[in-house]
């Protein structure tokens, strides 16, 4: 199917279903839910970054009239070490995260969870909060992510030892973990380039912004059945994280997603939500718990602060000879950055003969941090993409050419391992060399740069159902929550296979009974990955159709084909077609109702690559920088509904453009984050962008039946660089440090006199 | 499948799921929702039986502060007759339909809708009420059933024309239809009788007695998709009734049902649901539309007053030579009396050479008639099995005798027209003529009568779908509501087939859009049909669970065998047997996650007997009738959930005793009903009643993997007749209309002087 296909569905722009009820403010998010006689939770969070817990005593607490439970982590059972899949496919340790949900013995950062309540009143569970007593024997914390790997730093866990190096070291340390990706010779392919740099790169803590904090309501019953709403990427992912962190049996959770204000992989974990469970357990009465924005800066998990330092080396026609790496990344108070992702991406656009990445994973006093789309790949990319801008500089090629002579194409091997099949690189590049944005003038104070990405994009697990309904319309199941757009998309493959106006296909997202296992949305994997189970479950739903209509003729089922909607019958008889409708009418005496079901792994996720060409204009006398013009090129396999895909790229350009001049955690020396709001963290607000365009490159994934490939990552992968790039051309300084904000300008653009 | 098989789940007496909820409260029924800016519903009911209506003037109620919408039949589409299929599979005019929901130019009975409003608070709702204007043209109604076949008789319908009568009538009546079933020469059969009796017989008006009144809240999003939470026995039944009087399309509607609180067959209609969803479209806001008790007597579905001529003649040795019968029953406002069911079972439980059935379905101005458990059949037994009685007693011979020596076998005729496939009569007559309640002795004022009862048990289509979790328990989804007892049952199939605990089978009730179409909770159909779906989806489960062990053994899949929740191998190689749950562990690497589903139309629905031994005594004084002892046998097929099964037993025969002894709909002249409350309507509470004796015959349905038949209805259809023989033998007064009520007994009492 990899062929190019006519279709009538897929590629259109109809509405999202979800769409008016959310322009006008009737959807129902996580906080939206109340239930009868529900009480109110509130989590009290330690205020230290780093301390013993000697003892907390919830009983004044639960004196105060109203609050009817108090939850410490002696509610809980103590949890062994396991490791297990996370959101997005990467690691998982349970007793770290049931540590994270609720401190145990230590606290590790400031807003760490060391207890919560649930009152009759949101006033009276924050009264009870100040009644916990907690005493504390505060310890010194670490922040900065090479300052935790010197042998002297305060120690955040003392049976944590370095994985990954041979022999195991015999002291524990705040280094989790090492990776190393090795391919050639680095030290023979640097004696054969024409030109060598080496720089340092540093990006800092930044959160995702969604806009919705989390929530979650639980209620339990008698029989110890408990149900849980909340926002979340994952219901299945939520059920089963609960079931760790309490170790209860699957079956007695059942996870209901609200609609989802956002989440960019920040909704892939859990944090009140067992303790909603727990709260609902003890109290006997439903309880609500929502974050207020202060908690989730303070305590949810943003993305890695990163330390890189780069080598690069090339020779004069442009090849690169040699790449040699360090990437140091921040988890947090628990190992788990996505260095991982950062090593396998950061170079997979290139084809490399010699090539060396080491990668350090490194605990600090700071929130564990959590997904964030792309997770790992923008520091990379920032530092990789920076590097390439210099070599080009030096070598006096453009950076797009640069990038053609050393691009991966279908059939290269990538840097982290496997052979690509069917890919588009090498037509972003040239679909970004050819636009007219490259060839534009410039003003003054403007300057113009360039930047690539990579992401894999994911596949995972999916089931989906199709129902179709007694008037010949069909309704869509899947468990994936809709985050941007998955709905429409789904609708439209559906749509596509049955042969009907997307109008009437409804598509639902289910709860966690009611369909079968779903992974979370995230990876970009849902169109590509549920899509494949609803054309599977809809090809089902096909096939019975042509069997209905085999048994309404009185024919062979071979004789029987389907297009545009309805039943073709290809023997020589005359048979008029009959539509769905008409089959469906009939249904009752021809077998039943008509339902398909699918259930996959996934396997054969396109990766994704986009080129970015960006603008930016500085006032040199405030060192504030002005995106101009930005174009976003990526190739998106196939646009299933292009308006989501377009918005997919601005999206995640913005959120790229705000941590490239902008957003980043401020810690004081206690550890104490000092602008955990929105006022003083700084994501950009619409008079920050210019209008973002896409170009759409459409590589069919040759996997896929539509031709689908993820698009939701690569987007925020280049702008870091891009942004780098440009103010490099703009002011002749090379910008090293992430975000380039104003201050930081300034001071860049002084050191040039 | 017919051979008795051994279950190790199915037969067992698990906790239903449902049951802590239940008896503590928390389960949600369908006044238990509100929702944020919910609005209060309710409805303008003619205070006339018979009257035009020359003009509705609503804008005075509009006027009131707080009233946020006010539809009369203007704002609704008028329908054409088009007839449909109804809850349990009989037929529905749309058009009366909505004009019941709704009255449209005439009202039919003191109750009818005319008008509902959506105010702020139910107080003003209800005070906007009083404010509307509607001029009556006042008409005489008619209420008695044989009143309204004659000839001067005040017409309700100025277009029906009897159907069924050839040459159609050219002027309308108030019959509505003529139905007969015939078979062989009655008066041949007469001529050759010893014995001949003619008899009248007449039963009144009885309501279900439900203990939950109906209830609907309604939210229309802006893009005009309706939401429906309600108590219903049939969600896509009333989705499928909404989109036809409402005119709109079935994916504009998503039902969900909540918790039932009894149905019986009176909620499989719809009556506030429509106006509910109108006023939420109306009005922009949810709205909750709750009936009061006095709402659910005057204007929802009761069962017919019937009138009921019989002619029987037997030969001496106790062979029913003919029987004649005439079956006239009151449709209420509308056609559509369960006549039909009436003549159909009446006679079913013996083979007869010579019959004939004539039924009449006659409107008069009381509410239109909905199901009630057996619709039909037990007025229509009453005068079949009072029939027999006298027939026995004239020929000296044992009732039961009487009934052995006439009854159907497996390969006997129906007198409906099938042959009959496997089935349990004779064993339920003879387990009762063997039971020690039918020899043991009477005191004195006591009679013991016997009766039988027949119902066909509904197949219809269901959809099922069973989905695995990571920690291998199985989830049966299923879109019945459960009414009693159906997850558990469903649950306890699927365990069977899967060979795990029913411990780790959550069943759960889904939407309209989450599940395929199912037809309706009723028909005692649920437990065969649905379970049916269930045991499909759940082999097609056992089917995907052994061809993941083959992948993951490396053997073929014909290797491969499933017992006792585990697969086998069955070559030579020594594999050990691997565990549901651990192939559900390894899922993600042999395909995915695992659910199966299944549509059907069920076939094959075992037909039901039941034998019913009943002891009354009587107060000579005031006439009061006591049931001291009853037993109910009945043949079950297969009883999944023994404690269910006799809990469908003594339901029914509850239900039974009550419509013999007390219920019964009172009218004053004007057609004002006068007892429309649980005060003056008397259902039996637990002091009336004995303890009701269960002996379940299992005779397995052969159409059903697990042997099942439904067992919900036929218990309803001997009492009334058994009570009326046992108080024959108690008094020597034989009582030909129900109910016998303390008056009417005296009465009869009197008269023997």
């Amino acid at each position: 199917m990899s062929e190019p296909r006519k279709f009538h569905s897929v590629g259109t722009r109809p509405i999202r279903h979800d769409g008016l009820d959310k322009v006008t403010g009737r959807a129902r998010f996580g906080a939206d839910l109340s239930l009868p006689g529900m009480l109110y939770g509130k989590v009290l969070r330690s205020s230290h970054a780093h301390a013993h817990i000697r003892r907390i005593d919830p009983r004044p607490a639960l004196q105060l009239e109203g609050v009817r439970a108090v939850i410490t982590s002696a509610d809980r059972p103590e949890i062994p070490s396991e490791h297990g899949t996370g959101g997005e496919g990467g690691p998982v340790d349970f007793r770290d995260l049931s540590r994270n949900v609720l401190a145990r013995d230590k606290v590790l950062y400031h807003g760490h969870p060391v207890a919560a309540v649930a009152a009759t009143n949101p006033r009276i569970a924050e009264e009870a909060l100040g009644r916990i007593e907690v005493d504390y024997e505060i310890l010194r914390p670490v922040l900065d992510v090479e300052a935790a790997m010197a042998p002297d730093a305060p120690l955040l866990h003392d049976d944590l030892y370095t994985r990954g190096v041979d022999p195991r070291p015999e002291t524990p340390s705040n280094v989790a973990a090492r990776i190393v990706i090795e391919r050639g010779d680095t030290e023979k392919g640097f004696a054969e380039a024409d030109v060598v740099i080496e720089r340092e790169y540093r990006t800092e803590t930044v959160h995702q912004g969604y806009i919705e904090p989390h929530a979650a309501v639980a209620s339990t019953a008698e029989d110890g059945q408990s149900v849980l709403w909340c926002c979340t990427q994952g219901p299945f992912l939520v059920r089963s994280f609960c079931s760790k962190v309490l170790q209860l049996p699957i079956s007695q959770i059942k996870v209901i997603p609200s609609e989802i204000g956002g989440g960019f992989g920040g909704k892939t974990t859990v944090y009140v939500e067992p303790l909603a469970i727990l709260l609902s357990r003890r109290a006997g009465r439903p309880v609500k718990l929502v974050m207020d924005r202060e908690e989730v800066f303070r305590a949810t998990g943003p993305t890695s602060a990163t330390s890189i330092r780069v080598r690069m080396g090339a020779r004069k026609d442009g090849t690169i000879a040699a790449v040699k790496v360090r990437l140091v990344y921040a988890a947090g108070a628990f190992p788990g950055s996505p260095v991982v992702p950062g090593a396998m991406t950061m170079l997979a656009p290139y084809q490399l003969e010699n090539v060396r990445i080491e990668g350090y994973d490194v605990v600090v006093n700071k929130p564990k941090t959590n997904a964030y789309r792309a997770p790992g790949s923008s520091m990379a990319a920032f530092a990789a993409e920076s590097a390439l801008d210099e070599i080009a500089q030096e070598l006096a090629l453009d950076p797009l050419e640069l990038r053609l002579r050393n691009a991966v194409r279908t059939g290269s091997q990538a840097v982290y391992g496997p052979t690509f099949k069917a890919i588009g690189f090498v037509e972003t590049l040239e679909a970004a060399r050819n636009h007219p944005h490259y060839r534009a003038p410039l003003a003054p104070n403007q300057g113009r740069g360039v930047a690539c990405g990579f992401w894999f994009n994911a596949g995972m697990q999916s089931t989906a159902a199709v129902n179709l309904t007694e008037d010949g319309s069909a309704v869509v199941v899947s468990g994936c929550p809709d985050i941007g757009g998955s709905r429409v998309s789904l609708a439209l493959m559906a749509a596509e296979e049955l042969g009907i106006p997307v109008e009437r296909v409804r598509p639902v997202v289910a709860d966690t009974e009611t369909i079968g296992y779903n992974d979370v949305t995230g990876g970009s994997r849902v169109t590509f990955a549920t899509g494949m189970a609803v054309i599977e479950a809809t090809r089902d739903v096909v096939r019975q159709l042509c069997k209905r209509a085999a048994l309404i003729w009185e024919v062979p089922v071979e004789q029987v084909e389907w297009r545009e909607g309805e039943a073709h019958c290809r023997n020589g008889e005359a048979k008029d077609p009959l539509s769905l409708r008409e089959i469906v009418r009939q249904a009752v005496r021809t077998g039943g109702p008509i339902s398909g079901q699918a259930s996959l792994t996934a396997r054969g996720a396109g990766p994704g690559f986009g080129t970015h060409i960006c603008d930016t204009e500085i006032d040199p006398d405030t060192g504030r920088v002005q995106v101009v013009r930005y174009t976003a090129v990526q190739d998106v396999g196939k646009a299933v509904h292009p308006s989501y895909v377009e918005g997919q790229l601005q999206g995640g350009v913005a959120q790229g453009i705000g941590w490239a001049l902008n957003e980043e955690f401020v810690y004081d020396e206690n550890g104490v984050l000092l602008n955990a709001g929105f006022l003083d963290y700084r994501i950009p607000v619409a008079s920050d962008l210019p209008m973002i365009d896409t170009v759409l490159v459409e590589v069919p994934n040759p996997s896929h039946p539509h031709g689908v490939r993820g698009v939701g990552e690569v987007p925020i992968v280049p702008p870091l660089a891009a942004v780098a790039n440009a103010l490099f051309r703009a002011t002749g300084v090379r910008f090293y440090r992430v975000p380039m904000s104003p201050p930081r300008v300034l001071e860049g653009l002084q050191s040039r006199k």
